[in-house]
């Protein structure tokens, strides 16, 4: 029991039965037609997820936006946070609860309770409830086929990136990115180092785009936190189908390429295994695209047989399922 | 910012509006009428409320328990659970995974997701969702008047002395509590001692007592977890009332006061005081009483007049909100 994924299979077979409310997607669904509800629960851990030192605003935040991303992949909208807060007596608690309830606010909801407790390191843990909008589906998935085209919200290996600048010192600071520290700071490259930083620190989730899904006819959908790689086998397991990437089709650029060789790193395999992107992977039927204004991305194609596959200027590789695990040694 | 309480109305005040979805119960209410759902989250965090090498089944269970606690000052009945853990590679986490799922079903609940990751130190954390039964109302801290009896759902102060034996070692093993390093094994305090142990590591939660008081035309309740006086208070101010409490109809006993001094503490100061008890303090209109077979206890009357006071032998005291506070230093 080592990997998140088999804890999630591990406690569908400990609970067995074809109930909604079991463990296997991004949020659980409990009840039924109007009144269904989404429920995501997501922690933020000091030097695990966040450097112990980051900005008390900008965590607040990111951890709001890791559980919007869990609802941006069921469809649905949030309706209310619950937070929790294990903290050491020096954590800017004042400064971090009411970030939370400003970045709420910026999103609708109320933060309607929760609670606070001394703790040797800080944990936060957030509850979120969300609910689909007039006509939506939920999204779930186990509903891609084959036949299907595979999409991503948007590009992938760039919070990896930003997560090891930030492991040497960046810092996001308000809005302003300090790399100072990380040797990039001067280079050509700081820009796309800035942008890195901000993206893994303050990550976007993409709710309109699961609204939109939520409205189609069918769509599959995941949130892609633990790498595309790993959350692809996750998908493609819970519909029973295999899929090949296209390599090709992944965003990548010489500059975000020489800053992952700045950082010891490969960019592709980063945008296969980096994690913590935050972008919804979704599967729709072929004769449907999503509205241009999501800056989606066509990355493959669902197949019927079983097993994952890369392809890369015509030839086929399979892929395994090596993206960041949180449990991983 | 230093007090649980202080929190809630802090989060109050920052979030202005008289919506049913903001915090000061002991659980967020979410929706209206039937759909309506009563949401709260706790923590169990090594070293601050069990012993970090707790039985990982009995340390499931009290995480169950104390959320359950929640609920039943509510009123409600659970429907499903979420958990999250954050934890170090050395812990049992399968273990204590197969007991939360045990210990949900034996409230016929699903464990229906969360999230795990690997932490410094063991924090964690379950958040509950309820409703309440056919005709039943949702239990708030500020229905009381004055003219309301004051009943406990039971004893207060057990749990605070079974803290302090599992602070001096003694453990719950299975059902067998293990007393030996405490000084008290062989003593004839040994079994009160032992009914301490579990009362504190293994709470009953009084759902079936919340159920029958939201079946009443009116009452107000709250889970005692912060010590009686601290939680009195807080009934009181939500309700705009004072309160007399009857330190006479408080039980004790011969044996809980040698105990207590035994452990260098008062038995009637942890009655007030100790915190951890999770059992319902409520406010009832004078003509109603529970049944029996709660063995609920009256513990003094709801006063028009803001304040506090000790009832002894005739004579009035004030009473401080001096219980057991998370975040005093």
């Amino acid at each position: 029991l080592n990997r998140e994924d088999d804890l999630l299979e591990w406690l569908r077979r400990q609970q067995p039965g074809a109930r909604r409310d079991r463990p296997g997607d991004d949020a659980a669904i409990l009840g039924r037609g109007r009144g269904a509800r989404a429920l995501t629960a997501d922690q933020q851990i000091a030097g695990v997820h966040v450097p112990p030192d980051l900005d008390p605003g900008i965590w607040a935040r990111r951890l709001l936006a890791v559980n919007l991303s869990d609802l941006a992949a069921m469809g649905a909208r949030p309706m209310a946070a619950l937070l929790t807060v294990a903290v050491p007596a020096e954590f800017p608690l004042r400064t971090f609860l009411r970030a939370a309830i400003a970045a709420c606010g910026d999103y609708g909801i109320p933060l309607a309770g929760g609670d606070i407790a001394r703790s040797p390191c800080a944990v936060t843990t957030m509850t979120l409830v969300g609910r689909l909008a007039p006509g939506g589906k939920w999204l779930r998935r186990a509903a891609a086929r084959p036949g299907d085209r595979l999409w991503l919200g948007a590009g992938v290996g760039v919070s990896a990136l930003g997560q090891r600048l930030v492991a040497r010192g960046a810092r996001l600071v308000g809005k302003r990115v300090v790399l100072a520290p990380t040797g990039v700071a001067s280079s050509p490259l700081a820009s796309t180092a800035r942008q890195a930083v901000r993206r893994h620190l303050a990550p976007a989730p993409q709710l309109d785009l699961g609204l939109w899904l939520s409205s189609q006819p069918r769509a599959a959908a995941i949130d892609v936190s633990d790498g595309l790689s790993q959350d692809l086998h996750r998908l493609c397991r819970a519909s029973g189908v295999g899929a090949v990437l296209d390599l090709d089709g992944l965003p990548r650029s010489p500059r975000l390429e020489s800053l992952a060789a700045e950082l010891g790193a490969h960019f592709p395999a980063l945008a296969l295994a980096g994690g913590e992107d935050y972008v919804l992977l979704f599967a729709l039927g072929p004769r449907r695209r999503p509205p241009a204004r999501f800056g989606a991305l066509p990355v493959g194609r669902v197949i019927a047989a079983p097993g994952i596959w890369c392809e890369r200027q015509g030839a086929l590789e399979p892929l395994t399922p090596e993206g960041w695990d949180h449990l991983a040694p």
